[in-house]
């Protein structure tokens, strides 16, 4: 069915630091056809003052009481994720979160809780999953190609930082500014796609260095060890001071292993899969024979743009969501359990228990010697 | 200085099963110089009548009681390394012994308490200290070329076995047989190496699945998670339920990056050590430029045939032997504390208490239904 033509949707950005800017500027550039940038909002006037002849706002809540706009994209700290996107919901806008949806799964949980109204979009900024590498896997897992999921060994180490970095902004790397490190920053990518692509582990057991690699409080290097309902386990490992990094996901599965790394996906597949296989040879030293299968795939997708222009089709079509915002929960699950696993030193089973993690969370925050954000 | 020409040792081996009767051929095959295939000892009637003309031996004590051999080659049943080798010793003899040493800390404590003379040669078949891929990284790390290590990962599951392989004995993957199931027959190897290449770490979390994949009480799929006294953080994987396997070593250190898979060793070296390269530079998002560098490595060196011409050597030349039997206690340190801590469900540091994990072990013979060895 061939798509009405229609006006772009009227889009604020709440927030126009690094990532803010780069939305704008994509917008202005026409990679967005779905969306016209109506408005921006910001603290700084340095920042009010990028985007000449765009209505500017010092604040969120006057951008989302102006009329200006139809949707909000929120690009701000993190913990002001869950107030803003709380507001807008309330007064009546669609709203695109930039990950992680908020910063803990209580936080989660009340901002979700504020979305009642079904016409409204309410999207997250999960740009990977418009990756074909990663859509193929997950379509591969999805529908059986792979068999039974046995074992994942994910390390995705390629987000180095320097210190420099760490000094952009006083709340960067804090319990107070950003709830946590890596897991908080950088990662909801991965982990969102982790769940996205395996569904929700059983229990974790995990192990953080805090400021291992840089003079940061939170955790900078992770070890998570995961256990799935089908008794699947997974490895998933990541840091932010590791030069060079690897990208490589290794699945094992009854029907062969896939592995994804350096743009390229591998898949050494079983004829048979391994534990028929092991329950009916007659040879002890044997092993189902391969076929060495490769997948013609280039390009990483749309990324921030695909996003973008999703959460216009499904404002103005119904298109559905790539990244659902209720779908966020579970990477900051993740990431909240793997931390309270590594401080506990303790296993934790999912679902987390919300209450507890943020109490965690506040004790940490007040017995932290590091700033707020301004 | 040239060696002076002199006869072979007059070897006896100690169990012609499989592995036994491989390296029996070996030296009737003249793939070791060094040796002269003197006497077998089995206690089955079929394998005594293997090796037409060479003495044989229903009992391993008439062996080494017989005066016609110098040294032994044990290759029985894990449990009996430690009464044999104890028996070899005492007698004067020099011994060769198959890997495990023994099957549990104490009992290699016993083991090697029994060699009390400087003048025999105590050996043990670890065959992959010759391959020149594991020494080549050894080398590296030991001269320093990585700089300090910080994270290992090594996924070693290319030891897939059926039901079969199972089946061939009531004794195998069992506690009272074999005390333990791919790190105790297996995997010795690996953890071999992972020490001689890295020391020994301060503590491991672990994760088996026992009979996960197989009708087995021992296990079959590991993930250990070791921490070392200089904070690096490993992760080691095995398995014999998967297929087809990998054998991947990643070594994360502050010079870069050190992967070993697929015959080819890669290392993508930081012109900057990590670290200094993240306190030093301005720029929040750039990494140190890194060198490709690859090593012209081809075959897997001598292996049994090395490990034994170099006994050989020791005994005759005084030649430094590549695997000390007094090292071999490590790998066995290793798969017992993986073994306990999986039990265990808790961290366990090194060193590990021997006389605990001796009477786990005992406990786990008294509740199991399997077979003891014939």
């Amino acid at each position: 069915m061939k798509k009405l033509p229609s006006s772009p949707v009227r889009l604020g950005i709440i927030g126009i630091g690094g990532m803010g800017a780069h939305h704008a500027r994509a917008i202005l550039d026409g990679k967005v056809p779905g969306l016209e940038l109506a408005a921006v909002a910001d603290a700084s006037p340095e920042r009010r003052a990028l985007f000449p002849g765009i209505p500017a706002f010092a604040d969120a809540a006057g951008l989302i009481a102006s009329g200006a706009v139809q949707a909000v994209l929120i690009v701000t700290p993190h913990y002001s994720h869950t107030p803003l996107g709380t507001m807008a919901l309330k007064a009546g806008l669609h709203v695109m979160m930039e990950k992680p949806i908020s910063v803990h799964k209580a936080d989660c949980e009340r901002l979700l809780a504020a979305h009642t109204d079904p016409r409204l979009v309410f999207g997250a900024m999960f740009n990977q999953r418009t990756d074909p590498f990663f859509r193929k896997i997950r379509d591969l897992v999805r529908a059986g190609e792979l068999g039974e999921i046995r074992r994942i060994n994910w390390i995705i180490t390629d987000w180095f930082r320097t210190d420099s970095y760490y000094g952009t902004g006083g709340w960067r790397a804090t319990w107070a500014g950003e709830g946590g490190g890596v897991l908080l920053n950088q990662c909801p990518h991965n982990l969102d796609l982790f769940q996205w692509i395996f569904g929700m582990p059983s229990r974790v057991q995990a192990f953080c260095g805090f400021g291992r690699y840089h003079n940061i409080e939170v955790e900078d290097d992770v070890t998570a060890y995961f256990e799935f309902p089908n008794r699947a386990t997974a490895v998933f490992i990541t840091s932010t001071g590791e030069a060079p990094g690897t990208n490589r996901l290794e699945i094992t599965a009854e029907r062969g292993r896939l592995i994804y790394e350096k743009d390229t996906l591998r898949f050494d597949r079983n004829e048979v899969p391994m534990s028929e296989f092991a329950r009916t040879s007659k040879e002890p030293f044997s092993a189902p024979p391969t076929w060495e299968v490769r997948f013609p795939i280039s390009g990483h997708g749309g990324q921030h743009s695909e996003i973008l222009q999703n959460f216009s089709d499904a404002i103005i079509h119904g298109a559905p969501l790539i990244a659902p915002a209720k779908e966020g929960i579970h990477s900051v699950e993740l990431a909240n359990s793997i931390i309270l696993s590594a401080l506990r030193k303790q296993t934790i089973e999912f679902p987390l228990d919300a209450k507890a993690y943020e109490r965690e969370l506040k004790a940490l925050i007040t017995k932290s010697k590091k700033t707020r954000p301004s």
